[in-house]
C-alpha cells in the first residue's frame, strides 16, 4: 500500500490540470505507436545476433591490448559507419595488456583420500606467473578477508583458498556476486601481503559445475602479484570436503605475463541532434572481454544492443533531436581506461550528457532500467518517470533507483541521468567470465528485446522537452 | 497516464479510512516476510528440478494412455504422499490412447532442383497411418484454412501444406502461437474433407531449425484421419522456395494407431484447511505430455511447480486455513479428459474452488499471473488486487486479466478465481512439443522461481478474510 499512497499524494500535490492531461494523452498515443514499431522491428529484423556471432565467434575473447580487441574495434567501427552516423572515431586510451599464456595446471597431490587429482582453474587477470617449475604448498581455507587477516602469519608460505559461496537465496544474482567478489578482487593481494605462495578463489557463481570463472584481481604495487586462480565450484567443494579429513597439498603452474602498456581504443559513433546538439544521449557497452570464451554476454551483448539502437532508428527513419552517441568502451574488465578517458575528454570539452545508458548485464530478457543521478538534478527528469513507466510497462520494463554502469559512472559529475539496462539475471553467472560465454548462451529474441528496450528509452529521453 | 488516473479514481471512490490502512500495513509486514522466506527456501533447497529430472528423463514422454503416463502417476503420487498431505488419490478418467509407432519418414522425391531429400517431420496426435506403402503426392501450399477452402476440389488427391509462419513481431510468443495453431488443429480435417491424401503443417515456432513440433489435430468422425505431420521450419521454407520454381512431390510414411480407450488417472493431493475446509485453493499442471522429448517444460514444470508449493509450505511449517489441492491432470494434450472429469466430480460434490492456479506455460522466470473469473463474482477478490501486486512486485510479478489454464477452465462455473502462471515466453516455442523438451532446456533457478511465485499467491489467497 505504501507505494500507492505516496503516488496519490504526489499527484495531489502537483495538481495536474485536466487539459494538460489530455494533451499528454495525444503525445502518448504517438509514443505508444513508435515504441511498438521499435519492438516489432527489433524482433523481426534484428542485426544484433549476427553482429554478436561475429564478435564472439569470429573474433572471440577480446582482452584489452590483445589483437582480438583491435579486431573488435575495426569491426564495430565499420558497422557504425553504416548506421546513419555523422561521425565514427576511435578514441585512444592506454591499457595494461595482461596475457594468460599457456593453459594453467593445478592438481591435488598425494592426498590421503583422492591421491592426485586435476583441478579446473583459470588464472585471475593481473596475477603473476608461477614460473616454469610451478608452486607447491598446503591449502588453508578461509571464508572472508577478515578471517585471512586474523590468521595472519599462519598463511605464510601457504596456498590461501577463499571459499565463501554465493548466497543463492537472493533473487537477483548480482546481489550474490556483490557479496562474494571481494574475495577475488582483494583476496590475492591480502594473501601476498601475508606471505602466501599462491591464492585460489572459489568461482563467482551459484552453480555447481566444473567451469572456472576468471576476472580481475588487484595488487598493490608494493606486493608481488602472487599466482592466483579461480577454481570451479565443484573442485572448491571437493577441497573443502577433503580438508575436513586431511591436509590438502596442491601443485599450480600458471604462465601469465604483464605485457606492458598498449594503446587501444573506444569506438564512438555519433548522430548529431537536429534541435539540441549540445545535449548528448549516450548508449554503450564495453568492447573488451575476458580472453576465455567469446565475451558474448559480457559484454558483446551490450555493444550490439547499443549499435542496434542506431540501426533501429535508421530503419524507422527517426531523426534524433539531441545528439546520440554509441560508445563501445575499451578495457572495462581490467582497468576502466576507456570509460575514464572518455569522461575526462568529455569534461575537458565542456560537454553535457543529458543521459547515458549502459548495457553490461547480459543479453537476457530486459526487466527495465536502474537509474543513478546527482540528487541536485533529479528534478529535471522526475516529471517524466510516471509516463515512461506507463509507456514501457507493456514490455514488462520498469525504471527504478539503482546503479548504472562502470564505464559511464564517471559521467555522473556532468549531472545528467545515468541508466543501466537490467536484464533478467538468473543465468548470467552460469557464463560470466568463463569459456562458456559464447553465442550459444545467447537467445536471439532475448537479445533483440534488450536493443528494443534501450531504443525505447533513448526515444523517450529524446522526446522530453 | 490513463491507468494511473483510473487507479486514483478508484481509490477516491472507495474512501479507504486511515486506521484500516495502518492495520493493513502490519499484516503486510508479516506477508512481506513470509513471501521472502518462500523465495529463499525455493532458491536454496528446491526439489522441483530433481523431480522434473525424474519425470522427463527417467520416465520420459508421457502421452495419456501410455505406460510412461502410468509411471508418472505412480511417481507423483509417491512424492505427494511425503508432503504433509491429508490424502492423495488417483482420480480415474477415460483417455484415447494414440500411438505414434515407428519413426515417420518423409522425403521430397525427384525434384528438379534438389532431387530426393529427407524431411524432418513428426506425425500429429490423432492423425492416421499411411499404411506400410506410404503415400505419394503433389504438394499444394496454402497459408490459411480459408485459402484451402477456396481451392476446394483442387486439393483432391494432393498433399496439402499449411505454411503460415509465426509472426515474430509479438513480444509474447503465445500470441504468435494463438494466431497460427488453427492450421495444425483444424487444417488436416479440412484437407481430409476436401479429399487430400495427406497434410503437412509448418511447425508451431518462430525459430528456424530442423526440429519438428508435434501436437494435437482434430478430425470430425465422418472423415478419415488422413496422415498428417508437422514439418520443421527449415524444411517448410525449403519446400516453399522449391514451389516457386517447380512442382514438389513428397513421399510420406507414418505408422500411427488409435489404440482405443484406456483408464488413466489425475493425481490429487490434498491438505485439509484448518478454518475454511470447504473453500478449495487448487494448484496444478498436467501430467501427460507428448511422446517425443521428456515433457520437461510442457508440462512437467507445471507438475513440479505445484508439488513444490506443498513442499515449501511443509518446510516453512505453514498450515493452510483453506483446503489446498495439488492436482496433476491427465490428458491435457489430446482430450482434456482429466480436467473435464475433475470439474464434473467437483460440481457433483457441491465443491467450491475459491481459487485455482494452473502452471502450463513452462519453467521459465515467472512474470506474474493472468486471472479469469465470472464477472459476477469479481467483487469478492478485487479489494485484494492492489495489495497482492504490491507484495509480489519485489519479485517482478504482476497480476493482470487474461486466461488461466486448459485443465482448470471448466471450474469457472464455480465462480471462484482462476489464475494462470505466466512465465517469460521467449524460449518456450523453441521446445514445445519437440524432442528437445528435456531437462537440459530447464534452468533450476528459473524453475524454482515459478514454484515460489505460485506458493506466494496461494499464501496470499489463503490469507484473505
Amino acid at each position: 500500500m505504501k507505494g500507492h499512497l505516496k503516488f496519490i499524494l504526489l499527484i495531489l500535490i502537483h495538481q495536474v490540470p485536466f487539459h494538460s492531461l489530455f494533451s499528454q494523452e495525444e503525445a502518448s498515443e504517438e509514443k505508444v505507436f513508435f515504441i511498438k514499431k521499435i519492438y516489432e522491428e527489433a524482433l523481426v529484423n534484428q542485426k544484433s545476433y549476427q553482429w554478436l556471432t561475429y564478435l564472439s565467434e569470429k573474433i572471440g575473447g577480446r582482452l584489452a591490448g590483445s589483437p582480438q580487441s583491435i579486431a573488435a574495434v575495426e569491426f564495430t567501427h565499420q558497422v557504425l559507419d553504416t548506421l546513419n552516423t555523422t561521425s565514427v572515431i576511435n578514441q585512444p586510451c592506454e591499457v595494461n595488456y595482461w596475457y594468460r599464456g599457456e593453459k594453467e595446471q593445478a592438481r591435488i597431490v598425494n592426498n590421503a583420500l583422492v591421491g592426485t587429482q586435476e583441478l579446473h582453474v583459470l588464472a585471475l587477470g593481473g596475477s603473476g606467473s608461477t614460473g616454469i617449475d610451478g608452486v607447491f604448498g598446503e591449502v588453508i581455507e578461509v571464508f572472508s578477508l577478515d578471517e585471512a587477516k586474523k590468521l595472519g602469519v599462519k598463511l605464510k608460505d601457504k596456498i590461501v583458498f577463499f571459499n565463501r559461496a554465493f548466497n543463492n537465496a537472493h533473487i537477483r544474482t548480482f546481489s550474490s556476486y556483490g557479496e562474494s567478489v571481494d574475495q577475488r578482487v582483494f583476496g590475492p593481494n591480502l594473501a601476498a601481503k601475508l606471505g602466501a605462495k599462491a591464492c585460489f578463489v572459489r568461482s563467482m557463481t551459484g552453480k555447481l559445475d566444473d567451469n572456472p570463472h576468471t576476472g580481475v584481481t588487484i595488487f598493490e604495487p608494493q606486493f608481488y602479484p602472487i599466482p592466483s586462480v579461480a577454481i570451479s565450484t565443484n573442485d572448491a567443494d571437493l577441497i573443502s570436503r577433503l580438508l575436513q579429513k586431511s591436509k590438502v597439498e596442491i601443485f599450480l603452474r600458471t604462465h601469465c605475463e604483464q605485457r606492458g602498456k598498449k594503446t587501444s581504443y573506444s569506438v564512438i559513433g555519433e548522430i548529431k541532434g537536429s534541435e539540441k546538439p549540445n545535449e548528448i544521449i549516450l548508449v554503450g557497452g564495453h568492447l573488451d572481454s575476458w580472453d576465455v570464451g567469446g565475451g558474448a554476454h559480457d559484454d558483446g551483448a551490450g555493444c550490439v544492443h547499443s549499435m542496434e539502437v542506431f540501426y533501429l532508428f535508421k530503419k524507422l527513419n527517426y531523426k534524433p533531436k539531441r545528439t546520440l552517441r554509441c560508445v563501445l568502451f575499451m578495457n572495462e574488465e581490467n582497468g576502466l581506461s576507456g570509460g575514464k578517458t572518455y569522461s575526462e575528454i568529455s569534461n575537458k570539452n565542456g560537454e553535457f550528457h543529458y543521459a547515458a545508458i549502459e548495457s553490461d548485464a547480459g543479453g537476457f530478457v530486459p526487466k527495465g532500467f536502474s537509474f543513478d543521478i546527482d540528487s541536485s538534478n533529479l528534478k529535471l527528469y522526475s516529471p517524466f518517470f510516471a509516463s515512461w513507466n506507463e509507456l514501457l510497462s507493456p514490455y514488462d520494463l520498469h525504471i527504478s533507483k539503482g546503479g548504472s554502469g562502470a564505464d559511464i559512472g564517471p559521467l555522473k559529475t556532468q549531472k545528467g541521468i545515468l541508466f543501466g539496462l537490467t536484464p533478467d539475471s538468473q543465468r548470467y553467472f552460469d557464463f560470466h567470465h568463463t569459456a562458456l560465454d559464447r553465442i550459444e548462451a545467447v537467445h536471439p529474441r532475448e537479445l533483440a528485446m534488450g536493443s528494443a528496450a534501450m531504443a525505447s528509452l533513448v526515444y523517450l529521453l529524446d522526446q522530453t522537452p
